[in-house]
């Protein structure tokens, strides 16, 4: 590249790294207000988190559609390149979440007039502080270039799995107890998923960082997902 | 473009599309797989489902890897650009496919020693026909270049949101009938949403086919997902 060819493609890098920020500061309140909504039983908040998921989709668009011209124009090699790749791969990730959030917002508005139990809302909590702090150093190695963290938070998620194992068993045991419970405890379950599916995608952006930066991916991730597998047995009995 | 790299350009397009056709031909085959694993509780059957994971991943790269260096090459326009950037697309799906397949076929290994309830299952095999009707239906679209025929499926897939949400109440009928189908249940349960979510996908192919031949985004699909959503009350009492 020429000078100028560089000077343009950084200012192309820079645009691009903007709508990323923007598209990462929409995520973090999505999930936390999903979160918030279902703590409280807050159906205007989960609305808001449900309004608020076509700007997360336009922004995905947008990043798209500079990344494809940037390509284009600039032909870029190597690390420039991974980085153009890098921030499609991150864009599609933060969209996903969007959705999950989403998904946990509708969840909540399904709940209004449910039985109420706090000790699963409570773990449900546990699990979307635990995967909101995950994406949000997650981002950070991602500002920084920095694939020691992003290995760090990659490795990590077998956390939230197991958070969500004992979850998913809590819950089981809530429906076994009383039947009323059920519909309640089904959808708690459903939030559980989307919540840990936030945990996966972090986990992919850890990757497309230590693409990024290193120029080549990580192994198959350890997964201690699904709730019983390992012959571990699930509860059966009431 | 001259001559020489108009056919240069058409030789890579030619390139993706056989890539997308493998990947198309294992997605199928994935899906009719975790279903008929789950039908006959075949777990070997459902191992192999999570074995083939690892190509349909490989081959997502590589299509990814081979649009964007044909955009950088060949600085496609218009049309030429929307068939790569679809292609880019619908690998992101047909990808996102072969998770929930896998994610089913994880469920049926969690199956393997709970009580059946052979209803339900059936419930969940109309599903999966459907939405793999669904799905071949909208790949040919997209062989063809079919626009009308995208929308027409993009249309359909409020039957699988429909399906889902009788299966939803169903499923939890059982639960509160007897605790000892709860695990059970909560197992279909992540099957059915699992399957409802390559239906989703589909749609998303439908709109991007709809973007390569027309050159303009659907607007928001209807959605009646969410098994209960809209007013109508969920199974309450045992």
């Amino acid at each position: 590249m020429t000078e100028h060819t560089t000077r343009a493609f950084d200012a192309d890098l820079h645009g691009l790294a903007l709508k990323i920020a923007e598209m990462s500061r929409l995520d973090e309140t999505q999930i936390r207000q999903s979160i918030e909504a279902l703590v409280k039983r807050d159906m205007a908040l989960a609305d808001g988190v449900i309004a608020a998921k076509d700007r997360v989709d336009a922004l995905q668009r947008e990043i798209e559609e500079k990344a494809i011209v940037t390509i284009a124009r600039r032909q870029p090699m190597a690390v420039d390149l991974r980085e153009i790749i890098g921030a499609l791969r991150i864009s599609n990730d933060l969209e996903k979440i969007g959705d999950l959030a989403e998904n946990v917002a509708k969840e909540v508005i399904l709940l209004s007039d449910a039985f109420v139990i706090d000790e699963v809302i409570l773990q449900l909590q546990r699990m979307g502080r635990l995967v909101l702090g995950q994406l949000m150093r997650v981002l950070r190695s991602y500002e920084r270039g920095d694939a020691a963290e992003a290995l760090e938070v990659w490795r990590e998620d077998l956390e939230v799995d197991s958070l969500n194992n004992s979850l998913f068993r809590e819950t089981l045991t809530y429906m076994m107890e009383n039947p009323r419970n059920i519909t309640f405890c089904a959808h708690l379950l459903f939030c559980a998923k989307n919540i840990e599916r936030i945990g996966d995608h972090a986990t992919n952006i850890a990757e497309t960082v230590c693409y990024i930066v290193e120029g080549h991916t990580l192994p198959e991730r350890p997964k201690a997902d699904l709730t019983g597998v390992g012959g571990r047995p699930l509860p059966r009995e009431a």
